[in-house]
């Protein structure tokens, strides 16, 4: 005989008491990952991005080397100790100074859309919380970037400034210069979107907001410090000076190439299936670059010149910088061909017709073609690879608009700030070495010693 | 008094149907990882893979700098830019038609287990997917494979090719070449397996694939372009051509062995627990062939010589290149060993027997060490690693004759292909600089600048 | 009509039993992930361990070019290709040795807290299971810690030792000084713990373990073999000799600061959330040192000195070595500024007060920084971060006590052993080349070459 129904005892009770155990068990077991059996712990996404962001953080640390072997390779001897030294220096302050100001300015609590106000110092990080070691990998991420912009400049005003001058400008460009146009358009990386983004502005990676930076401030360093000694004859004439280490330069173009795989890819600071597709287009604009510029050297020049056809390669690899993510392969090819092709003929023009004397091209490869690289995703961003759709592909001329604005505006910024910034330099402490140190070579005059000790022929040029 | 059972309000129908509730409410839970409270999102194996891939393949994008500074420092410095521009042009050149057709010819649809017939421009990728994301990802750490055979081809001819004649070379070596050997050992990574994987053929990495491709093409090269002028005396005396900077050509080395452990553990394409031992074995064999090499130098020539000690680092690693997954670390060391030693002797056989001016030693580094190592995984595959077991093991001789089937074919197809394409394009372009170009220096005559303005020594020699 | 309660067919008990097949499905669909329709594989945290731990190690391996470029850079061309087969031999024939006891003697099962007794050739591995695999991983990661303290010590000796007693010196190096002081600090790490650790030593990723004892051996060389001919006049004088490759040597500290991302970071062998913070660390702690010693050679010199700014790089990156984890970034930066300002200070008394020949500052960057660096954790150690408290923010002093502790006495191992080491293999087998080997350069007396062949000038001082 069954307990009656009112009874705890009664078996449809008991058994529905009995399932609701086990289902309870089974919630726990499921909501439990280390109390379940069979369930060996599993790294989160949250890691794994973590894990993804540091390590492409270190490939762009790497393109410091690669800017100082080719801005050392691509100058004479005699200069070679002192752009090492700046190389390293702006890398140095620059980072010290991003992680007291420039990091906050950029990423900090928005104001009116222009400017970051928290995070000096990096005070506000809790790193009890796995918020704060995001927070501070993405510091480490930010600041190589940062660095990236600041060391463009070295290359466009080498040979002629002064070491000190150059640090005190190195120190306001990652102070100040890089992080406010960077908060316009990546603010909202860290929740604090500026002004720009909120348009609609697409750099995934620093077209604009890194390279163009580095090349227009590079631009206004090259105006106003002036031309090499010898470099233009008073007769209109044009001299070439040509770099002292070509292998050098060119260790520098690779190591350049093999960071920017991390400086694209890693600009989704997510580990996702995105990457691949980024560091193809990365990989092919860079190759069309670099084909396309020793084609364009050998048909205007008559021979395939080995620094113009290596500048192609970085010309490719800033063009497809905004776009990496956006643009499909054959759309990265185009932004390659373009850069390379528009590189070769921008180096020419800043030193023939307008007589601005930039050693390494720094301004065509970093500011001319990371303009024509920003404003080629309003072209070829294509729908079935980032989300947007070019021109070409069949968008309208909204997303191509911004574009241009952005590199408008941040062209602005960055050359009137750059003018403002040397011009203060020069006033207050010098900009430029004596005609005589410039002879001499500043490794001497600057840091007291040779590079090539016993090794170099000492050529006064 | 309760309802009867009739009732909806009957207890044990109440208790059922909270019950049920509950599970629908347990299982939706489950099912959705987003809407657990307690199950964070993890990185999926997919992205794991994608990562670990894309990582391997920026390291070995990096070799490209490798080889540039080996074949550089151990030429001379009238021809130090050539070298480098054809390191980055067949870089450069070769990943695009890699991208038009070599993929395609390599792992596309397969026809009669002889090529691929599918995917050129990788147009059938759908980047929505995430097979097509990984699709992608497979193509670029192809690519830096494909780019990898390619430039072992330019140390083999340095300092006396035309640059236009080797580019077309390099193009046809990318694009024809290395992808359908390719496809017949490693088609089947795409699911297109080719007739020789078919039979078992085992190479994990690209002993054989990638190096003995290179090595052997080098070999056909060296052949049809002749010595360079004053290497052979018609007295049958034979004069040393030594490098010009050793230096570089150390970095150069290293840069090698460090994207070696892309190269190898990469080949798994999977973020598994192998990929640790299989970098284990790559740096024990780079170790046991330096160490072996620089006693063999010592032993017969009576210094431990640079250059071949180097060159033992490098035989290590190409011999390690096809076993790497199949071997323990012992059997890494064995290989490493034989490699060194006998990379010394081929080199001095290339030299001074067959008289074969291979100015960096490519061809017995890559094809003579490729062969070995290929052949290598047949004796010494060990049951506890990757599941083979080579016929020192207990094994039967069948993996090692199907090893040696693939060594033959592919040095038949790959050297034969190699005489085809550079008789032609001798015979169609010019294959050779003149002796007045080859005696200036092919950085001023090919390129039209020197590498080392201002500082080099220019000794017409 | 319903059943009766006792019938099976009763509503509710077809209710429960339908709920309890229910739950019973929801239970395995969830127990097994490839069962569940909405569960695909995730990388598991195993194999994310293995990954991040290889990455780390390839970062560590590059640092071998690293000081290689930096020591051949700092020194004389004659003997470039010595110092780069120093570095080469040094990296293979250590890395077999610790394969073949060195990893056993540090990481085996524990004898008195002293030394490890077991895992010779790594005879114990079963590459079978998950945890052969990480073993194996974790030999190679810490094999290139051991090739690390191992290369230091050319870098002191550099320019007058035979090359054939430095590699006997390198293979006793890493096979019993580092592993025996390296197991009373760091055997934990495969559940072997020393005496040292036991006693809360913390190193975390080795500025004693690994640079401080390279550091004390190079110094216990340099003492034993004497200075360079020239160096110090009888008269008292001090003679400075430059380095011959600027770049180069500029190059090798980029490289070195690079992999010290993997280095540092690398020590957690675990992809979680802190690696992000450990790099910021580095990168601060680098930076802080470069522009410290800058400043402090511009002050004391009058110009900023290019090598003594590399060098502070170095001294702040072996600075944070020890405590990376277990401080914040401010204390990361205070750590830079200590050991930029103090390696100046160093390298200047060594020199020119103790008249210990140091070509490239050894000892001071890692003896003397090593040792600073680990007495900071004592201080700095800040409780948010790592977990332990340093005597700043308020903790006792037991941590900096027991930080002296391992610092004096991994002193006297290395040091003392170093001098051992050093005065039996004088005895034995001759340990400095003789004067006019040295005066020729040790490129053309020990390896039967020149290094820049028909490119330098060959200049005998």
């Amino acid at each position: 005989m069954h307990a009656p129904v009112s009874s705890p005892r009664h078996p449809a009770k008991r058994f529905a008491r009995t399932a609701a155990l086990w289902l309870v068990v089974a919630t726990l077991l499921h909501a439990s990952p280390a109390l379940a059996e069979d369930a060996p712990a599993m790294l989160s996404q949250q890691h794994g991005n973590i894990l993804w962001t540091l390590i492409a953080a270190i490939l762009v640390m790497l393109m410091q080397a690669g800017f100082a072997m080719v801005e050392c390779g691509f100058t004479r001897a005699k200069n070679a100790g002192n752009i090492l030294m700046k190389n390293f220096v702006d890398f140095a302050a620059g980072s010290l100074v991003f992680f007291l100001v420039g990091y906050a300015f950029m990423f900090g609590a928005d104001a009116g859309g222009f400017i970051g106000t928290s995070g000096f110092a990096l005070a506000h990080v809790d790193p009890a919380t796995e918020g704060g070691m995001w927070d501070l990998t993405f510091w480490f991420f930010q600041s190589v970037f940062a660095a990236t912009a600041a060391t463009i400049v070295s290359g466009g005003i080498a040979e002629r400034t002064r070491f000190a001058s150059y640090i005190i400008v190195s120190v306001l460009v990652t102070g100040i210069i890089y992080p406010v146009s960077g908060h316009w358009a990546w603010g909202g990386l860290a929740g604090n979107a500026g002004w720009l983004e909120g348009l609609g502005f697409a750099d995934f990676a620093g077209s604009t907001v890194v390279h163009s930076v580095g090349g227009w401030v590079a631009l206004a360093g090259a105006i106003v410090v002036g031309p090499r000694a010898g470099k233009y004859g008073p007769d209109g004439s044009v001299r070439a000076i040509p770099g002292h280490n070509i292998p050098l330069a060119a260790l520098g173009v690779f190591i350049l190439w093999f960071g920017w795989f991390g400086f694209n890819p890693g600009s989704t600071t997510t580990a996702d299936g995105t990457i691949g597709y980024i560091a193809v287009n990365t990989s092919l604009a860079a190759c069309a670059g670099t084909v396309t510029a020793m084609l364009t050297a050998w048909i205007r020049f008559g021979k395939p010149d080995a620094s113009i056809t290596m500048n192609g390669a970085l010309a490719g690899l800033v063009g497809i910088t905004a776009g990496c993510y956006e643009l499909s392969p054959s759309g990265a090819i185009i932004v390659g061909i373009i850069c390379g092709f528009v590189v070769v003929l921008s180096i020419e023009f800043l030193d023939k017709i307008l007589k601005i004397d930039d050693p390494v091209g720094a301004v065509s490869v970093h500011g001319v073609c990371g303009a024509i690289g920003t404003l080629m995703v309003g072209l070829l961003a294509h729908p079935s690879y980032g989300g947007s759709t070019g021109l070409v592909y069949g968008g309208d001329a909204s997303l191509l608009m911004v574009q241009a604005l952005g590199v408008a505006v941040v062209f602005a910024w960055a050359f009137g700030m750059g003018l403002v910034v040397f011009r203060i330099v020069a006033a207050v402490a010098g900009l430029r070495v004596s005609p005589e140190e410039e002879l001499k070579g500043l490794d001497i005059t600057e840091h007291g010693s040779e590079s090539y000790n016993g090794f170099q022929i000492f050529t006064v040029e």
